[in-house]
């Protein structure tokens, strides 16, 4: 429990750090910064939660994550010269994020009743739709529509997820060996700049 | 049944092509894609379903709607460069499709007790904030918000189907003539350009 | 109850207004007009019926709220030419409005069972929220995000409801309070110019 108790914390931290460095970019004063940290960093659970009906949703249960969240947005604010010293921690972070929320929110779909398929949309849409959220409120089409392995990532670990439980192993190494996968996938494609094929050429 | 079955299919293809079609102008890689696609094609659908409360919503319910959202994408990437030759095809569907869920939502508000007028309001919002939603994600301002008798269509026929029934009709002809209705509507003001009144001549 | 009725009234027209007048920067047509108006208007209040769900939302249940909107709306595409001699009274009841509409979202949280700091979220976001959405429709980055005290008038006027009522102040006179500091508080930072601390100073 600690151990994903860190993760999701690292993850929080590090979804919210995104939202305030696009939020900055765009000179958004201190309050849009701070709502554009939240909205990243809760925004894909949000999501999820209205969709399958959990509501209130999980944040307004446990207020702990908006004092994590301002507290990030605090210090990435006072310290936002030296972020770029921390930029490999924060994209492990993102990652190790990512692939605790895939897996969270297949979780949630199969006690909510759902099928595999519907478990993985929201496994990837809790990992991936608070950046798409960012992204609107800061007039931009989302990242994760234009480059890298990003979501695709979370639908292939929460697939192998899937897969593993299918073949019979328990269901806590699925979880993990699912995790594990999503992170795998994402920092091979950033290292080996891997993407997903390119749908623009020409067939005649 | 299997009449419905048909047009619901057949809309619901068209609204994905018509994401498809939006997303590659915006040069979204092949994931960016295929989400803008199933918004376009359900995301109409999901709000009218979060806002009267009915969760989880319909796709998540029935993952039949993602497997023709997937085909119809994969068939529109593929052949992007022949679908130029259906777009007459197209628009038909587009058109067939906003009339059923138009009516489609009626019947959703008026099975939650709710009042005419929030009927179709909720109709309006099941056939055509899809699309809206597909603008804001590409970072466009909706296009039915700027153009063309639309939406209009959809509140004209879900009126005429009210008054049907206050006239006495029965619901099943009523509910046909408001499906007609807006398809009539949409076809004749894009026959003859008809366009809303222009609302920004000075008044002095 | 009459005067909280009149404050209500006066404050769904002036968000209507305040979404008209964003549209029609935009050249939207009628349609588009008359949703950007209902959204600015009734946005916010959604936002937080769904993420406490709180469903059909209050709209839905009360048309009142769409045909004030549509008269609203209808009255500002009239004489839009005129629209800048109200100017001072819209401003002010704009101001009515997040007062009221920040405490009535906190006076639902609290019916929630939800703690402080997420009631005064709610009402801040019951307050503010429709504005995110016009300018999210419009294709602009929100205002709120960039410039002025807004929200940040809503978040203190909501705290010191908390405040006075840990003080032991009758729930009526925290109430009454809070709408009237929002009130102030946004006044006072229009009329001498106060905006939040500028985040973009180098740190070195």
């Amino acid at each position: 429990m600690v151990f994903f108790t860190t993760l999701d914390m690292l993850g929080t931290a590090a979804f919210a750090i995104s939202g305030v460095l696009v939020a900055m970019e765009k000179r958004l004063d201190l309050f849009g910064v701070v709502i554009v940290a939240a909205v990243t960093a809760i925004g894909g659970g949000t999501l999820r939660d209205l969709l399958i009906g959990d509501v209130p949703v999980r944040w307004m249960a446990d207020p702990r994550y908006l004092y994590l969240i301002l507290a990030t947005a605090a210090f990435a604010v006072l310290f936002q010269s030296r972020l770029r010293y921390l930029r490999r921690s924060l994209f492990l972070f993102d990652t190790l994020g990512i692939g605790l929320y895939t897996l969270v929110g297949i979780e949630k779909g199969l006690a909510t009743g759902l099928s595999p398929l519907i478990c993985v949309v929201l496994g990837t849409m809790t990992a991936c739709f608070g950046g798409v959220i960012r992204d609107i409120l800061c007039n931009e089409i989302p990242v994760i529509f234009r480059k890298e392995i990003y979501a695709t990532a979370c639908i292939a670990g929460g697939a192998l997820y899937f897969v593993l439980l299918g073949a019979g192993l328990p269901e806590a190494y699925a979880y993990l060996a699912g995790i594990g996968a999503v992170i795998l996938i994402r920092l091979l494609a950033v290292r080996f700049k891997i993407a997903l094929p390119d749908i623009y050429r020409k067939r005649i």
